[in-house]
């Protein structure tokens, strides 16, 4: 059987790690039964240039049909001020994949603290499930005046619900304990997630859980970020604390994340953006994006015994100090990919 | 003249730091030809105790009718799922009294550094100028049914205005540059703050300004804080960033804030809790509270000679290691009061 993979390699950066992270997954595949074919199409500031939209409709037909979907970054400055941007795009793309449900891992190993800019030395592993097709995002109305503007922060049960399911079924995987971010202090839309929460909760008698005010949970992640497991929260306060969370580890180009829907393929990418500045350097760093492959592996097609020959691979390259200039070392793009793919064909 | 101040010591450690506040407010002002009337009213939970309301309708009137508000913290479990909470009061007579203003300093001096979780050793001085009394906290309609619920981020251009004013003037008095955060790459809300943010920039050419996504800039306030001299942003925005900076400095019990409108009285107040666990015990910070007492002489009665004196008592106190547990130390409430009142007696 070959699967099916959607390419969306974007912009600025997006092609020169997205290029790092099909080698190695070419690398990983060879001769162990994973047979893929690779479906490269225009998406964000290249969908625009190539066809006036973010999410030309072939590539949107494309992800659909296909069994994952990999993204390395989009955006920039060349898109500033049109009006179809390639967030646009990324927006347009989460809700017609229905992919509700945004997972963004937060780790500081001993090995990486060095990296963190935060003086905390206990071990970090936490994961930040994200609401990602809803609330104030896609909420309606939403309306600009002469004299006004307005956005819509709107959840149903049902959307509040399938979430909480993820971040459950995630937390049982793991140290069993949810963590509900909201301001249920001051927003109605909090207070339905706290009393769904709670329902959903009973259905997990193993797991435990709390919640905090997103103002405390912003202090939590640099003071004490190891009492977290699973952070649930809404689409907002996922995007600004997942966002934090990744800064505390130091190195927001190791950082991928998933993105998943109930059926239909899950979306796999860097949790950064397209880094206009360092862009045709060739030294990106593109752990994010192979540990996103490594991701779709495990996630899409239950294959996490490549992924895990992909995350020694790094882990070895990491430790052998061949990095590229965000973690302090010299190494391009390419001499950190082929030092990993060295890596796991030595392994074997 | 004796001019009038509200006294609102609310509840857990709220009466505790607020004793510290006024006994350095006493001793700074004698003999110094300030002569002022306290007047202490119930709020919060305190209120609620009374008489059954967070913000009693006299302690209200007494606010709006005085020179200045000190407010020391509110709320705790003991209110917990109430029908009116302690929140709700701070909410109304935010609203009440149209302090629609919050500005709140995070400074990170060489001497504070040992404090910060964060490993940054450049000097942190910025302020946050939050708008206080719209946006998501106060937007209509807020609703929920069986299905959903919904809150309402609506923003007029007059209230984006006088908020942007605050920013540039406060920028004037400061190092002239303005960062105004938002997410305008998702939010109406957000098209018209940098709408008219840029407009009101024209009328502060000295001023330079930039802008910065939210999910970025609680990166920045980790990364690189340094950046920063003014932070102007939205109501929710402000909530979570100020928290965010306020614990980067590793001293939340050090951090004072105040709130203006247009004219009538300011109101000041540390930026943390009540503290439920330490109340009693005698040992929360009281530093936050006695620079909120600075800051209202300043700002409300333009002494900041005396400020300056205050200020001085309590670096001398931090330097000689007279500090509460929250900063290492073994000092009680008391003790660190005592000792700052004397050092401002010593000095003159
Ligand atoms: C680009 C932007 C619309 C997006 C978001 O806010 O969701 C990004 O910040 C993210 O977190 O993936
Ligand atoms: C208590 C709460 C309603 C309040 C707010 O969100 O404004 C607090 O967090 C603050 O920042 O003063």
């Amino acid at each position: 059987m070959t699967v099916n993979i959607t390419v969306l390699a974007g912009d600025y950066i997006g092609p020169e790690i997205m290029a790092a992270g099909l080698k190695v997954l070419a690398a990983v595949s060879e001769g162990q039964n994973f047979d893929y074919q690779l479906h490269e199409m225009p998406f964000g500031g290249a969908g625009i240039d190539q066809t006036g939209e973010p999410l030309p409709a072939e590539t949107l037909q494309s992800a659909k049909q296909s069994d994952a979907v990999l993204l390395a970054a989009i955006g920039g400055p060349k898109w500033d001020g049109a009006p179809q941007t390639p967030e646009h795009g990324l927006l347009a793309i989460r809700k017609a994949l229905n992919l509700f449900a945004n997972i963004r891992p937060t780790e500081i190993s001993p090995a990486m603290q060095k990296y963190s800019p935060i003086k905390n030395t206990e071990p970090v592993d936490f994961v930040i499930v994200r609401e990602l097709t809803s609330g104030i995002y896609f909420g309606k109305p939403r309306e600009t005046t002469a004299d006004y503007a307005l956005d819509t922060m709107r959840y149903t049960n049902e959307e509040i619900e399938r979430i909480t399911r993820v971040g459950f079924d995630m937390a049982m995987k793991r140290r069993k304990h949810v963590t509900l971010v909201d301001k249920a202090n001051v927003l109605d839309t909090s207070k339905l997630w706290r009393k769904i929460v709670a329902q959903i909760a009973t259905e997990y008698p193993e797991v435990t859980y709390d919640t905090s005010y997103v103002d405390a949970a912003s202090m939590k992640i640099i003071a004490s970020p190891s009492q977290f497991d699973v952070i649930l929260t809404e689409n907002l306060f996922g995007d600004i604390l997942s966002d934090e969370a990744a800064q505390t580890t130091g190195s927001l180009g190791t950082i991928p994340s998933m993105s998943r829907g109930t059926d239909g393929p899950s979306l796999y990418e860097p949790i950064h953006g397209s880094a206009p500045d360092i862009a045709g350097k060739g030294i990106a760093d593109p752990i994010s994006m192979i540990r996103s492959v490594a991701m779709m592996l495990t996630h899409s097609f239950n294959r996490a015994d490549l992924a895990t020959e992909i995350t020694d691979g790094i882990n070895q390259t990491v430790a052998a100090g061949v990095v590229t200039p965000d973690l302090g070392g010299k190494a391009t793009t390419d001499e950190m990919t082929k030092t990993i793919i060295n890596h796991i064909k030595e392994s074997r």
